[in-house]
């Protein structure tokens, strides 16, 4: 085996599915690719175990699911890619987070022992698990009037999404199964414990996800003043001094011979550290120096972008120390709905006669309404939006929020909304760009990763709402490739993660370019915008009402049907 | 002929068709009736002469569509009836308004004179004609400083809908058309000049869209401060010394052999003076005793009731002496959308598999939705939505507002936006019925016309919300049938229109009746929506700005399209 032929596997697992794609060490060539779909998929209305209705903003997962993607899709992607087993040297992974489980000593989910199965705590939560805001909130409230020194490392605020509101929903909706929790696990730290035996805490997830910072989770009284006992769960289900943190592109252990079972691989190659599916996507897009910052696209969006330098940018995500590639300060915001949302409108509010006209043409819906929606001329639809249908991550930190339209009137049409929507997501892109400008980090270029990339009605108008020009990840598997990269670093074949990405990584530069013309007409349309951000966001009382009520209302507080 | 057998023809002029009621006089029995959709329909996007794009907010018809109902919908409905014709002993009519035409001094309507053919300004200018909002503005800024004393009487603002500012729009946006307008004639004084060859302004019109209070029209020094010239509005196009103010109820004058001819009724039966659809529905619902409300719910919904005393009820849309019935304070206020919102969202917001499955269970989409909207607990849906697709009649008064839902997430169904939309609207009501009663006029018992009666989920929305005891009109021609009323009493078969209305209005009294568990829910989302009305009608700005966007864009100002 030459340099030329060495392989290795990454495997991206995202909210639907597991990707795995196979790519060659010297050149980040994709040689084949397979996709599993999770068979539990997210439970989030019911679920299944029980039949029982959930909470609104509950969304579970069945770990077992990501057992079948190594099984399934690793040798599906190997016979794609038609290698030779012994040329693969390494599998990297990368997942959704915070996406947390709860484990025993030996790392079996609770959810897969019997006397756990029927309890909705004891599986999976998803990152999009939206349940934990008012854990979050109290996080908040203390950590301001106590000034925790890792507060403004969150933008001022952590998210419900993280690894300590969930963990507190746990330890105060089910003490049952917090109490025979004997590990709160990262599903990118399990994942990676089940490939080589080994549990470690990832540097992107533990910083980004886990409030770990300068070495430190918060303080015990900290957590006790959160709720009287909660200090125990640093030592006992996160294990700081026994359970090792460790850089991103560093090696975890090596394949146990049951995960070479089950993927086909042989024993004994690298598994690199487990990192965090958007995090991973910067160095596929040769995103990581210093102002690049690198849009990962899918069901939610985000940004992330490394510094040489630490900054206090409020309400972004986070910024930490390796937390993108060890030595720099990684950034990340985000947006918690765009694909999803315009996936929603799509399949919920287009009527027929739409569906009809886009299946005689042989187009998608999604096509048909973004080449009607590419016929208006900028705010002819008299419509401004917010992109907050699964709440706003950055730069309010607040899942209680929700979505709106504005601007309807009887003659609106199904594209006007579906650009109004488009335009909504960029706009609330814009205001994170310019928040991490404001506050020291600059912005030069833009990369985009992932699925919406495709659009390009939609990549124009991020461009001309924010005047970057945009340059595009050229892989359909950024994720899983930056994963695969990882494994090269974990498996020696290059030095650091910034000089494999400049080998492996893959990108179009400057596909669409900002018009002025119209970044003109949409600043108008974004003054609107920021206007409707401001009132329903930064004063949120009336959308958290709607959410109370819509809380009161299933759960047969409010009022009798009819 | 015995009494018990004489019959009055009553004519609803309405948004999109003529309806013809034959009614007895003795107890106002709906003997048969007919209905002729107008062949030009409404000219909103395009103006069908040549085929131009109208801007945003114009509303146009074709007069010769009012004429062929006269022609085929009452020969019709007689012979539906099955009545000897000589058995007729009057006809009444009701027109949508303010509804305007320019005519020769014939009564030739200019859009029927060559040269005019091609100008849109030559057409009838239906009341949902909106474009004259400036023009309204204007009027309103200018009583407001110089402290007209008729403003209070218009709510303290006149609509873009009425008479003076759709004038002031013809004055300024077309002189040419202007100048050859020798009539500015209300479409209800119109049909009636065609019925019985003698022009009179019905009281109604009159007070409520024409600003005739108190014997006068706006000053000539007014309308010159409004726009120089404009003060010979009132003598040349008005002409109020040369055709008379007639009360409601009177005869305007006897059907002439053309319209003998056209209807198939006899030369010579009275001739009802003109009337509009929303208040001449109140008698037919037996509701002009003072402290009865009249909700007319259609496309838009409009709010009738009558008292002893004047009040000046802020952001109604009139108080006329006479206006309802002769002797009696008649108020109006009204919402610009109702039923053609949910008709919209059923149209354009609704996904194939609910047609599918409407179909499949053999109901209407709108039934489907109700059905599944009335599953809902109050709040579950988490929405708040303002119903103001059409703008905003009472009491802000404000057309270039607009319509909004908050509160969506990626699992908001259409069921439940529905659902927000009819609450948007029962909202609405709510705000006007408070309006009223803060200022004087008491609101005692409701009695709900229109089409949308029939929804009783609606039905019971809007008395859990404004906790009125609902009755019902029992016609499905209401407007036709108080127009048939009118035409008894200018028969002279009753002394006048109260008595008429007793003996031939019809009404299924306390039909749907607050729930207060319900009634409770919704003052919390009554309160959301009052702050949502307060914040985007009361500053109005926001959505002013989408509206005026829209029309820049549209009209090639804006961005270029992409």
């Amino acid at each position: 085996m030459t340099d030329r032929e060495a392989c290795v596997v990454g495997i991206d697992f995202g909210t639907m599915s597991g990707r795995v794609v196979v790519a060659r060490v010297a050149d980040g060539a994709e040689l084949g690719w397979a996709v599993h779909d999770y068979p539990h998929g997210v439970m989030e209305d019911r679920f299944d175990p029980t039949g029982q209705r959930l909470p609104p903003a509950w969304a579970l997962q069945v770990p077992e699911d990501y057992r079948e993607v190594l099984r399934t899709a690793v040798p599906a992607a190997l016979a794609a890619a038609g290698v030779e087993v012994d040329a693969v040297v390494g599998i990297g992974i990368d997942f959704t987070a915070c996406t947390m489980i709860p484990v025993l000593d030996d790392g079996t989910p609770l959810c897969e022992v019997d006397r756990f199965a029927d309890r909705p705590h004891a599986y999976v939560k998803l990152w999009k698990h939206h349940a934990a805001q008012p854990q979050a909130d109290r996080i908040n409230r203390l950590a301001s009037s106590r000034a925790e020194p890792w507060l403004p490392r969150y933008g001022g605020l952590v998210s419900s999404e993280g690894e300590f509101a969930k963990g507190l929903e746990l330890f105060e909706g089910d003490r049952e199964v917090y109490d025979a929790t004997a590990l709160w696990v990262e599903a990118s730290d399990w994942l990676v414990w089940q490939l080589c035996g080994r549990l470690v805490h990832n540097a992107c997830a533990a910083g980004f996800k886990g409030i770990y910072q300068d070495g430190r989770f918060p303080s015990p009284d900290f957590l006790d003043a959160l709720a009287p006992g909660f200090s125990s769960f640093v030592p006992d289900k996160l294990r700081p001094t026994v359970v090792p943190f460790a850089p991103l592109g560093a090696v975890a252990g090596r394949l146990t011979a049951e995960a070479a079972a089950w993927t086909g691989l042989l024993a004994g190659i690298a598994v690199a550290v487990g990192n965090v599916d958007a995090h991973v996507t910067a160095p596929a897009a040769q995103a990581v120096e210093p102002g690049q910052l690198t849009l990962i696209m899918g069901t939610s969006t985000c940004h992330i972008i490394s510094s040489e330098e630490r900054h206090e940018v409020p309400g972004i995500c986070g910024v930490v120390d390796g937390g993108v590639v060890t030595g720099r300060w990684g950034y990340e915001a985000g947006q918690s709905g765009s694909g999803d949302i315009l996936g929603w409108f799509t399949r919920t509010g287009v009527p027929a006669s739409y569906h009809q006209e886009a299946w005689a043409r042989g187009e998608s819906v999604h096509e048909l309404l973004t080449r009607l929606a590419g016929d208006q001329a900028v705010g002819e639809h008299g419509l401004v939006a917010l992109d907050w249908h699964g709440g706003n991550r950055s730069v309010l930190a607040d899942h209680e929020l929700s979505g709106a339209v504005v601007g309807m009137t009887v003659t609106t049409k199904p594209e006007e909304v579906y650009r109004a929507l488009m335009e909504a997501t960029a706009f609330g892109t814009r205001v994170i760009v310019e928040t991490y400008r404001a506050h020291g980090v600059p912005v030069g270029e833009c990369v985009v990763a992932g699925g919406l990339a495709k659009n390009s009605l939609l990549m124009q108008i991020y461009a001309d709402v924010t005047r970057l020009a945009l340059s595009v990840l050229d892989s359909e598997q950024g994720p899983a490739l930056g994963a695969a990269i990882h494994a090269a670093v974990a498996a020696d074949a290059y030095p650091d993660v910034p000089t494999a990405a400049r080998a492996m990584g893959r990108v179009r530069r400057d596909v669409y370019r900002p018009d002025e013309a119209r970044a003109l007409a949409y600043d108008g349309l974004f003054a609107l915008y920021l206007e409707l951000h401001d009132h329903f966001g930064r004063h949120p009382r009336l959308m958290r009402s709607l959410a109370a009520i819509r809380r009161d209302a299933r759960s047969g507080a409010g009022g009798d049907r009819a």
